[in-house]
Formats: structure tokens, sequence, C-alpha cells
């Protein structure tokens, strides 16, 4: 018997990952920049032993289909091979979310697997070698294995697309995300498909990559200034055209609900008025508002008055993934 | 004393017109493509008379002040060159608008315009004179010359750029356009000033220009061929490429309310259910939904449980700009 375990911290991408050059390998269009998140966490442990003839995986302690299940195993697969095991395992992996919302993300789900699976077969794996195998289970995984600022560095093969910690002096602990989740979802195409019809159908799609450089840059120079506002800013701008490259695809899709624009028309409303915010969407309804720390019980208040408290989860920055010993877990 | 006076119908664009080549000729970067609706239009009477010593522009019965007066009297100046005449002129204007909410329009507004103070000065103008005429007033003017549908062909010169109409044997009749006027309108930003951010700083505006020749040919087949689902659909498409350019200008943009989005979403949601109908959006939160004529019933008992009776607005095809007699004044 062989076991690990991990618990690994969600990220939200401030300049968006939105489309795959490889879509075996998970090898991005682009790279990305995120801030992992304290309030969003998988907890995963892996056991590899000879008493069982399949992998068994059960998510928040119910056993899962055999769909599901054959993720995981093709995700265990590389991590066997690595190791050279042939041994099934039994994974035991579950989601700690604030509200039963639908908030649990596949980025911290796949970031715990990798976690816990390498550190059962004793791989020993530098954080860049962790990154890279956890963005073969879910592209955005890799920047889960880090706290803070992190960077997706595209790359142009498996050995050298993983992510890199962005050095921020404790920046993010000036900072607060405020998820404002959204009740009328429209029906949902994945963010897989969404991404995969962007690139292949998009009159805007190269439009989008040609501006990933400079607002990477305008990112990164912003965390190295501590300047919320342009942080901010360019936060918004990659969420809003990431968005945008949707309108023209063929066919046209939105993620957005009447909520969720009456929640980014507020947050503009509420900057106008002298409240400091910014807002950043993914591949879903639900809007989630940077601010800075000093101002979260304001912007708190502010929305208090439109939508209710259910709808309205806290985050800060998170740390970077933990490999858990037996007592931890 | 010469007066002169016209009725001019307001259009929609189906395939949107969106950037200026030439800001002070307003000649567009691209062709676009309308029809004329019969419920909102402008009645206009230019009379030149040597009594006066300025242009008087009254709309609505009420005399306007300075600045709106100021680009009647340019546009008076482009008809007095072309007449040789150096009269001032008292100009009545009057917008009929089936509600309060806001829904006067430049375009019938400057085709009435052009129509009365050409015939006060006994100009015998072509309808493409004339569409090229309005175009100096307001870009969209140009396609209230005609009734039905209409093409604004961008052209590259002054003497270029005019609509013609569309033979269409009639299609125009089997269709409604029903406005859903929204009530939580935004802060705006003029169309003007929009397209031309629009132009000046969107990553996707190339992206749009780009599938503008398609759109039309799409958009002029399914007329052709009276096929609804064709125009509908291209119909859709051009307008959320439209919006879609606005959210990668520098700043970021847009004419969306959270009830601009209800609605949106509301017309996919009626299409899925088999209730055929497409929307469009213009330089603002109103939505407006084309359906078949015979369906417009349909459309009208669904939206009734959505919004209240005073936001819908039913217009149907609308005839060509009319030059009006004294007694059909």
């Amino acid at each position: 018997m062989f076991s690990g375990k991990a618990r690994a911290y969600t990220n939200i991408a401030l300049i968006k990952y939105w489309g795959k050059e490889n879509q075996d390998l998970i090898i991005p269009m682009n790279n990305s920049l995120s801030l992992t998140l304290d309030a969003f966490y998988t907890e995963t442990c892996v056991t590899f032993s000879e008493d069982i003839t399949e992998d068994l995986f059960y998510l928040d302690h119910q056993l899962q289909d055999s769909k599901a299940t054959l993720k995981v195993s093709r995700f265990l697969d590389l991590v066997r091979s690595k190791a050279d095991c042939s041994l099934h395992a039994v994974v035991k992996s579950q989601n700690f979310v604030p509200t039963a919302a639908g908030l649990a993300s596949s980025a911290s789900g796949l970031a715990a697997l990798a976690g816990a699976a390498s550190a059962a077969l004793n791989l020993t794996l530098s954080p860049e070698e962790l990154s890279r195998l956890a963005r073969r289970g879910s592209g955005s995984a890799c920047r889960s294995i880090y706290g803070g600022f992190a960077e997706w560095q595209k790359g142009d093969s498996d050995e050298t697309s993983y992510a890199t910690s962005i050095p921020s002096d404790g920046f993010e602990n000036d900072l607060s995300m405020v998820f404002v989740v959204v009740n009328d979802a429209q029906k949902d195409i994945s963010s897989r498909d969404g991404m995969q019809r962007t690139v292949e159908t998009s009159a805007f799609y190269n439009g989008w990559l040609q501006t990933i450089s400079q607002d990477l840059a305008k990112a990164k120079k912003a965390i190295a200034n501590k300047d919320f506002t342009a942080l901010g800013e360019v936060t918004e701008a990659s969420a809003l055209k990431m968005h945008g490259t949707t309108l023209a695809a063929t066919p046209p899709f939105t993620y957005w609900s009447a909520e969720s624009m009456k929640a980014m028309n507020l947050v503009r409303h509420f900057r106008e008025s002298g409240l400091p915010c910014y807002f950043t969407m993914d591949a879903g309804p639900n809007v989630k508002i940077l601010v800075e720390r000093k101002n979260e019980a304001a912007l708190l208040n502010a929305l208090k008055d439109q939508f209710n408290a259910q709808q309205i989860v806290v985050a800060h920055a998170g740390p970077k993934i933990e490999i858990l010993t037996e007592e931890e877990a």
C-alpha cells in the first residue's frame, strides 16, 4: 500500500487562459496569470494497492460513475508511468466550498490529485514538475501548485508548459476577491467546449491573442509596483476580452446572464462612486470582484442591498499546494 | 418663401454600421443593411425665407438651443450650396414615436430634413442623391430614403457612399420587429463616440471588418430566398459582433444592461422552445426582436410575462421617404 495526501487551493485567472494549442497535452494558446485563493480547496487521498483490480474514485464520500472515474484513471496512468507502477488506486477527494452553489473547481481538484498521487508513489517532483503534471489533468490546475500569484508559461511542449510563482512581496495579502454567485444561470457550454469553439471559429480570436503579451506585462508591472488600480484595470479588460471573443464565434454564445450583467454594471457604478473595485468572470455566470482588503467591508456593504447573503462569498490569497502527512489528513 | 415637407421612417440595421472611415463626410468603414420600420417616423417642414436672419429649429413644437440648431444649420448649408441659396430657414420637425421611451431616431430625423430642405429649394434629387445628402446629416439616415430593405454602400468618397434598395419581392411584409424598451439604462456613450473609440482602440475591430462581406452576402441571400432563419441568424450574429468589439476597446465599454441581457437570453430561450425569433441591439440598451409576422402574437404573449406593456413596441416594415404636399403635412 502506497498512500499520499494533498490539499490544493483553487485559483482565479486575472489574465485569462482561453484556448488550447494542443488538446491532448493541454498546451494553451497564451500565457495566463492567476491568484490562488483560500476559500475553495480540495483534499485528496490516493492509495495504490495490490488488493484492488480497478481504480475507485470517491468524491465527497460518493463513489463516482465510470465516466468520472475514467478521467481520474487516465491521469493516474501518467503518474504510474512516471513511477513504473501498475497498481490500481482508491482516490478519495473532498471539495471544501463555502456554499453549495457549485463553486467547486477542477483547478484545485486536479492539483490535489497530482500532489497526492505523486506523493503516494514517492515521486520527488519540483514545483515546476508538479505543475506540468497537474496541467495534464486540467490546464488551470498547473497554477494551483503555487500560492499567491502564478503565471502559466504556455511553452510549446509537454516539457515547457508549466506555471511559475510571481514574486510579489506579499501584495496578494492586500487583496480580497468577492464572489457574486449568480442564480439565473443559462444552460452552460463547458469551458473546454467554449474555448475550443472560440479558437476554431471566432473572428476575434486573433485580436485576443495579440493583446496577451501587453496585458501580461501590465499585470506583472502592477504586481511589482503593488498598483491595485493598474492590476484591476487589466484584470477587468482581460475578462471582457475573453468574453467578447465568444460573441464572434459561430454560432455565438455567452456565459453572461442578466444577474452577471447587473453585477458587472454595479462594479462600474461603485468605482465611479469612489469605491475602487474590478470584476472578472470565467466560463460561467458568476462574477468575481477584486478589491483591496481595506475596502472589502465597504464593498460587502454596497453589495448587501443588491444580492442576498447566500450569493456572496469572500476569499483572500491562498497558500501553495500542501502535501499532508497521515495526521493532517 | 420656399417650403418643403417630408416624412421619413426610421430604420434598424440588421448588418450593423460601426465605425467611420471619414468623420467629416461620414463615410463608413463597412457596408450595412437595414429594414425601414413603420412605427417611428419624423415629419419635417423647412421654409426658406428672406424675413429671417438666422435659422430656427423647432422640434416637437419647442424652439431648440443654439447647439441643436447649429447641427441643423450646417446640414442646411449643404443644401443651400447645392441650390445656390443664401436664405435662412425655419425648420419644424416632429417625431412620431409610440411611447415616450426615447426611441426617437436621428435616422428618420435627418432623412426627413434632407427630403424637406431639398424639396423646398426644388432640387431634383434621385433616391441615391437624396441618400448621399441625408448621409451627411447622420450616417444611418441614408438608409431611410428607402422602404423595406436597404444597403448602405460604403463607397470611398462623398460621391460613392449612399444606400440602395434591396429587391425583396415583399419579404419585409412577412416580418415584425418587436422593441423591448429597457428601463435600467446605463450612462450612455453616444453611438458616435462609441464607434470612434472602437475603431481607434479595439483589438477586435479588424476581426469585425473581416466578417462583414460574408455576413452581407448571407443576409442578401436570405432576403432573396425569403429565408427567415438565415436572416435571423446573421442579424443576431452581426449585433453580437458589433457589441463584442466594444469589450476590447481601451477603456472597454458596453451598451448592455441587466435587462438587455435578460431580453437577449429570453430570445434564445424562446427559440429553443420552438418560437423562431432573433434579436438585434444598437448603441443603447434596448433590444429589438425580429420575428415572422405569423408568430408576432406568440412572441408578444411570451414577452407579456417578463416585461410590462409599456416596454413593448411593435413595428412592421415601413415605406420609403415621402415628400408631402401642403395638404398632407
